[in-house]
């Protein structure tokens, strides 16, 4: 898997790639990252990406041009299979589209920072809008950071241990049992017996039930999806 | 206002204080990062802060011990509002909570990483779980970082012109309008006439029904709320 990210602050972006696991997926091959400046896509000295509003308004645009130079440019190398913008306002990223993506093979993610990019970009050169969550960044790349790191833990080979992932909260709906480890004891805190007992068939009846205790004291409305 | 940042892999969180806004932000001092490598607070040489599960199963869970050592370490020094352990089952972190949160003195956030922590950790020192949408990711850094991201920006005085964050999406559970820089024509495609009218009552206006309309095709449910 390939992932072009198209940024203004590429620094922001370098250390969630150089630790963890996503180092370790860029160095076993299993993905490539290319960071791509904006500026680099400007002909003039100034190196300028953004300009004032039309209709007048506090914060910067991001203007058309540079991001149809450095999205155009690389397109004529490769098929994209998306061409996504991260948004406030695009679609609620999940663990389905996370899975969905983790099967792409070359993706486009583009950053918008100040007040995002110039309309004519999302109407002409974007195939997807996505937003990470309910809330305002300064920018995407936090965004797309997020988006990377949820994608390529899932790419099969990149987590050590496979079912790792498939037991994450989420994959069938439900979050997450409680998880506990040595020590047994602590300042007087104890660990639940059963899970010390050896019996695993209980213990996975025990886990199963917490699961489903946990999401439906807080997140019902995953149970109504699983319903659907 | 202050955030303790509590990780084992804190390298990963470097590049996104090192970088545009959130940089400024300290350098101004609007706001103090500091970030707490989690095997400094682990006496033995192997600098374990994980082991398996009781139980059994795949993935390994963060040992109450180290950071037990750490909160503590930092509650000696000064009172903490909240701490915040980032977890995907946490309350959905918005923009409502991004305000509340940027009004704080001093907050502690815990990143789990792998198979999250031991769960007598979030009964007995975390007083807030927060997940930034409803995916699973390598660790909580990233959402650490995007929580830092959404409430550093929110403190008065760290964005440049502060009617910029004022209209941005969900401020007032709204999208935001569409936005358009120069030039006015790009490869054919126009701006809307009404932005370089230069009337600008009617721009209002145009912006305010776009925004509605935007918001009622992508996100009704944020109108909903508006309703409530």
């Amino acid at each position: 898997m390939r992932i072009d990210i198209i940024t203004v602050v590429p620094d922001l972006l370098k250390s969630p790639f150089e630790a963890s696991i996503l180092k370790r997926a860029i160095e076993s091959g299993h993905v490539e990252i290319h960071l791509h400046n904006l500026r680099d896509y400007v002909a003039d000295n100034y190196k300028q990406i953004d300009d004032y509003q039309f209709g007048g308004g506090a914060g910067m645009v991001m203007m058309v041009e540079p991001i149809d130079k450095c999205i155009s440019n690389l397109k004529n190398q490769r098929d994209y299979d998306e061409v996504i913008y991260m948004s406030p306002d695009g679609d609620r990223f999940n663990q389905k589209t996370a899975n969905a993506l983790s099967l792409k093979e070359n993706i486009i993610i583009l950053c918008g920072h100040y007040k995002g990019v110039d309309q004519r970009v999302r109407d002409h050169f974007i195939t997807k809008e996505i937003s990470i969550g309910d809330y305002v960044l300064s920018g995407g790349e936090l965004g797309a950071a997020v988006v990377c790191d949820a994608i390529i833990r899932l790419i099969p080979g990149v987590l050590g241990n496979e079912t790792s992932a498939l037991t994450d909260s989420f994959q069938d709906n439900l979050l997450a049992p409680p998880v506990y480890t040595r020590p047994a004891e602590y300042k007087g805190w104890k660990v639940p017996e059963i899970l010390t007992s050896g019996n695993f068939p209980k213990i996975e009846a025990w886990r199963e039930e917490k699961a489903w205790e946990r999401t439906k004291r807080l997140r019902p409305d995953l149970l109504d999806e699983t319903e659907k």
